[in-house]
């Protein structure tokens, strides 16, 4: 129940994503990314996508929770960076309002933070 | 009451950008930029924030709305992209899930597309 009372925060993950190479590698590194994301996601929910369109600095993943900032995280090596990703998500998950404290975030995030998108405002509904 | 039923589509507009600039230019691109949406903005809603974290590729927008996917585009001259920006915000609006069909973005719009992010996946209430 509690669980379900609270949205859990998602990891959107680009599963497409060849991080700027044209060779035809198989599996991709954004699937890559995605399964070393998902194995060690206890507590977040990881979302594959198709293109999250940071193309040019890929892999990319998004952090995001109903009522918070939302991170796009790019240049992610699917070998060197899972743990980083899933460190700043854990992060983002105890801050109330997507934020987590600069100094806490792993430097990889730090360094390649593509854009941040706050929360959309709340919209007062009209009572009938 | 229609108005009010379906929540605005909002412009997330950085004021705070200097657009790549280290002169004390005031006011800043960012503020111009909003000034320069928020003029034209009917129909939408123009929120002003600080920093979207796109600082290398500013000045920045977002357009958002509920249930649909987010997009992030930067390079934005206060003086000669606000009318794209509008026009792109529009047809985010009319497109159910924020997907504009590709060819009908303004050319600008397409070229600087720095992240676009799915709507969070609706979570399945538990009743009592």
């Amino acid at each position: 129940m509690a669980l379900l009372d609270r949205p859990p925060t998602t990891l959107f993950v680009c599963v497409t994503c060849r991080a700027g190479r044209d060779d035809a590698q198989e599996p991709r590194p954004g699937a890559q990314l995605f399964e070393s994301l998902r194995q060690g996601a206890e507590g977040l929910a990881v979302v594959p996508v198709e293109c999250l369109s940071n193309c040019q600095r890929g892999c990319t993943a998004a952090v995001s929770a109903p009522g918070k900032w939302t991170y796009v995280i790019g240049q992610l090596d699917p070998e060197q960076h899972a743990a980083d990703m899933l460190a700043f998500a854990r992060l983002h998950r105890e801050a109330t309002d997507g934020l987590p404290a600069w100094r806490s975030r792993p430097e990889h995030v730090r360094k390649n933070t593509i854009a941040r998108i706050p929360p959309l405002p709340v919209v007062a509904k009209e009572i009938a």
